[in-house]
């Protein structure tokens, strides 16, 4: 991926939000413009704008949005904030990106609404970039991990459609290939919504990385071929103590890691993880509405009426993590995040 | 299930095979007729027909076909036995039917075409009626492994459609249901086709049976809240050591229960133990087209031209099972068939 991408996941523009609408791809790059706050959380919530760092991103600029939009009710732009910070539960970039936003507030100290909308515009930009900066190093540290060609499995997304950067997961493999260090990547498509299979397999196309598509289910078969020499993945949340809130299925990955006596690698930046978090039972798991797993493509497949199970994330407890990779180093367990503890 | 169920998978009605096309279920209850063995074959391939015991009946009924087909050409007819045998690798059902009735005809020495296509009828008709006898065997012994109401989790389909009798594994949940044992049957939808979104919950509302649909990689989570009680699936082929093949997905449940000590049951006739083939490893493992993982309902997902592993079929370790249910009673390890050491 070192060549420049040919697409920006999100940006500001022109005084509103442009971004990718992940939802049809790979069939369509589609950009779409969100000018007001509402549309960037419903942009959210429909999964057009997504991955942990990504949609803190989006929070942030939704911020922004939000404060033009009530530049002379305060009440209203701090009930939107809420909202925003509300509209979805488990990746706690989000919430981060708008705490952050309201210290710099809070730092200006009284400003009028239109210097408070400057004043975020310039956090929020801030943000982004930083993002990116970290994805950056989040990839530097991790292609360490590899000194050979390797072959590796991951699920979901965790490219620059994921992180507005560089990315977290596929970042490091990105880099790693960049070092003749990957054979080839197996990538989990992702149940319900097919995030692995239509844009994480997109992205290395894109990319040149040679890659292999499989159900998720098969990640067993796959492991029993001998065929994995290490799993990674991204994360929603990292509780303080390890425990990593990650895509739907990255719980039995990390099972069969162990079982299998392969390395388990979460990578992700340090705004992932939550200090409030004590433990990976504390993080709210979003449950998805039940059509995403009766239903594909607007076809019922299962019978009318059934019920339905239909978390969004699963929680990999802390000791079957072999690693995390953040931009300040590589933490390995026990974890003890912030203070300098990551190796560089 | 006590009730008989208003569809019947396969049938030998005025000298054509009937059969219930699953590939358009829950949809659509539609018959179709095969009136050569390749039709048969065909419809296995497809998947119209599928589930282990089942196709070994199909497998018989076109060998009934054949031999009407080639009553006077037996060199014709030996190589459509040989084809219909090979008309899926795993399940090892198909290859023991068709011996069975090759060794009929062995045993009536020398007969007519016409005779000989009488005679494999009334074989066919035999082990049509066998599988279904031992399906309520399998389901008596099984029963007995639930004593307060218990929430199971199942993989692919084990009911009627897949046997042409009571079900193997679905079997002995419909016989615990009816003892008050199951408080409820997670199911997983069972990836790329779907036979647990589409056929086992079908077969469970049919049956009144309570029940919860999930992606197949959402099994983790549904560990981790503590909600599985137990683990009971069908097989496709056991080895003479208790490896055990079944769908895809299977071995990652096995891994998930293993690690949160929880049962994990394995419902199957006889018919599915491979004597000659001694640990999984020997088990011929079939690919299916990629097209199963790129695409659905003939939308492809997927980029174009990615690479893909889809394996059918996944081997769980001998001592991750534990118990194999058969017609000849419950087998615990070491596994140790005929013989008659199963308990009763």
């Amino acid at each position: 991926m070192k060549k420049r991408r040919p697409y920006e996941p999100i940006e500001w523009r022109d005084g509103v939000v442009r971004y990718l609408d992940q939802t049809l791809l790979p069939h369509e790059v589609s950009y779409a413009e969100a000018g007001s706050f509402s549309e960037v959380v419903e942009a959210i919530q429909r999964l057009a704008l997504r991955g942990a760092p990504l949609i803190g991103i989006a929070g942030a600029y939704a911020t922004v949005l939000a404060s033009r939009e009530h530049e002379h009710d305060p009440s209203s732009f701090r009930a939107a904030v809420t909202h925003i910070a509300e509209a979805r539960p488990t990746a706690v970039n989000l919430r981060h990106a708008v705490d952050r936003l309201q210290a710099r507030i809070a730092r200006e100290g009284d400003i009028s609404g239109e210097e408070r909308t400057r004043v975020l515009l310039d956090e929020a930009t801030r943000l982004h970039r930083e993002t990116a900066e970290a994805d950056r190093q989040i990839a530097d540290h991790g292609r360490k991990l590899f000194t050979s060609p390797a072959t590796i499995l991951t699920i979901c997304n965790t490219g620059p459609l994921a992180t507005g950067g560089y990315g977290t997961a596929l970042g490091v493999l990105a880099a790693a290939w960049d070092d003749g260090h990957i054979a080839n990547v197996y990538v989990c498509e992702t149940r319900p919504l097919l995030q692995g299979a239509r844009l994480t397999m997109w992205e290395l196309a894109e990319a040149g990385v040679p890659a292999t598509l499989l159900n998720d289910s098969a990640a067993g078969a796959l492991f029993l071929k001998g065929s994995v020499d290490c799993v990674i993945a991204g994360a929603d949340r990292i509780a303080s103590n390890g425990d990593t809130a990650n895509k739907v299925g990255t719980y039995p990955l990390a099972c069969l890691a162990d079982r299998h006596g392969v390395p388990f690698y979460i990578a992700a930046p340090t705004t992932t993880i939550d200090p409030f978090t004590s433990e990976g039972g504390d993080i709210p798991v979003e449950v998805r509405d039940g059509d995403e797993v009766t239903s594909w493509g607007g076809t019922r497949t299962a019978p009318p009426g059934v019920r339905t199970f239909t978390p969004a994330f699963d929680v990999t407890p802390a000791p079957l993590i072999t690693a995390i990779v953040t931009e300040e180093g590589v933490f390995r367990r026990p974890y003890e995040f912030g203070g300098g503890g990551g190796t560089r």
